[in-house]
């Protein structure tokens, strides 16, 4: 077996941190790289990792995993020492827009993240890319250590599967948020629609979901959506409505396929 | 304890299908009324329950769950022999206003349902309603015998609950089929995401939807819902804009209460 590089986590946000979390549950114990003092010790604190706030002060055998916004990445590139090699984990950066004499790859979970929740790596997707044959094995090899579902990606395969995401996860939970804030608005609790959604989401790991469309859209019925839209106002009001000719659309295309 | 009275289910769409077979899994043979002979040849075959094309044919000493269309309720409250009890299966329908000379109930699971896809009845929260007190007594303790979640709502209450659903449910599931449709067009698997979308729902069950939004609209990203936007057209573009400005609009709020 392969000897598993020293890892160093440039990055305190989520990602850096719950990537952190995972590599200890596996017994390595990343260092991890950022600006801000406090920030860092709260990694010490609640990980027991080492910090540290010199990017320079990285060395050749050590693997860097860049968990930083988009904007950030290019300028962190050019401050980590040359020969050093460096993954980042953004799923709309194409690795062609970046320094070509680096050594650079990609290790993008396809997953949600966020502080105090915990989450199983193993069954979170990661997307592997790299312009060095090498490095890409390393950060193949380097991912099935946290992970069961491991793929290499293109820069364009990411962007897509991000695209994707960000509709089936961001949207989807303001979804919820706003049904949750017209519940609340009329003194009736979230939970009561909790087996419902659990039921939506059920279904649509097993069946297509252009298949189990319901409601009053793709029913057609103009009476219930005129009220619904007379219930509502501002952006639940245009949430609603441009969803529901959205359904109708592809009611309309899928009947024209038949 | 009181004995359970005669069920008729008057429909033989999906609602009609499943409450069907929850009665009948608690050992309750409903006979089924439809329209439709080919219909109501396929209930008996496949649930072997009996038919009858007459709503004349119902008797007093029968409860009748109807499970039609909003638009079908008046007309066919009117053709069933005056004095049976009545209750209906829809969302948004108010009981106000219907007849008021008539014992009329309220039986409404908040539920998806679709052919095919086998649903735990206990799971279902059903709500009840009823202008007449031992009807609704009647109608709470039928629908205990089947699910484990039974509420009293008014037909307020139950309109506002069906238009959360709608969110909560038709457009979730509609954004699963355009997440699909674009992944299908880049020749990508919409499997990629599914641990992503049990990642959403999972958190939706213990934090507030709107502590845990992520991605590129509420970090005000614009460089990548610029690119975002850049890739989509139609119904996909529209939906993408209003819920990324939804999203921004939620943010702005948040930011002036604090």
């Amino acid at each position: 077996m392969k000897e598993i590089p020293k890892i160093a986590i440039v990055g305190t946000g989520n990602v850096a941190f719950h990537l952190t979390h995972f590599f200890i549950e596996e017994g390595i114990i990343p260092s991890v790289f950022g600006r801000n003092k406090p920030t860092l010790l709260a990694f010490e604190k609640e990980l027991n990792v080492p910090t540290n706030q010199e990017l320079s002060a990285l060395t050749l055998d050590t693997l860097v995993l860049l968990c930083v916004s988009d904007q950030a990445i290019p300028e962190i590139i050019d401050r980590v020492p040359n020969g050093v090699r460096i993954a980042y984990t953004s799923g709309s950066t194409d690795l062609r827009s970046l320094p070509k004499d680096r050594v650079l790859g990609v290790f993008y979970p396809l997953q949600t993240f966020s502080k105090g929740v915990e989450l199983d790596a193993r069954e979170i997707p990661f997307f592997i890319e790299s312009n060095d044959a090498e490095f890409e094995k390393e950060l193949l090899t380097l991912a099935r250590i946290i992970s069961n579902i491991v793929h290499k990606a293109s820069s364009m395969d990411r962007y897509h599967l991000h695209l994707a995401a960000v509709m089936s996860n961001n949207f989807v939970n303001h979804l919820f948020h706003l049904s949750e804030k017209y519940l609340q608005e009329h003194q009736l609790s979230f939970d009561y629609l909790k087996p419902l959604i659990r039921e939506t989401i059920r279904k649509a790991g097993f069946i297509s979901p252009s298949l189990i469309q319901t409601g009053p859209a793709i029913r057609n019925d103009h009476e219930i959506i005129a009220k619904h839209l007379a219930s509502l106002s501002g952006s639940e009001k245009e949430v609603y409505a441009v969803l529901t000719r959205s359904i109708q659309n592809t009611k309309e295309k899928n009947q024209d396929e038949l």
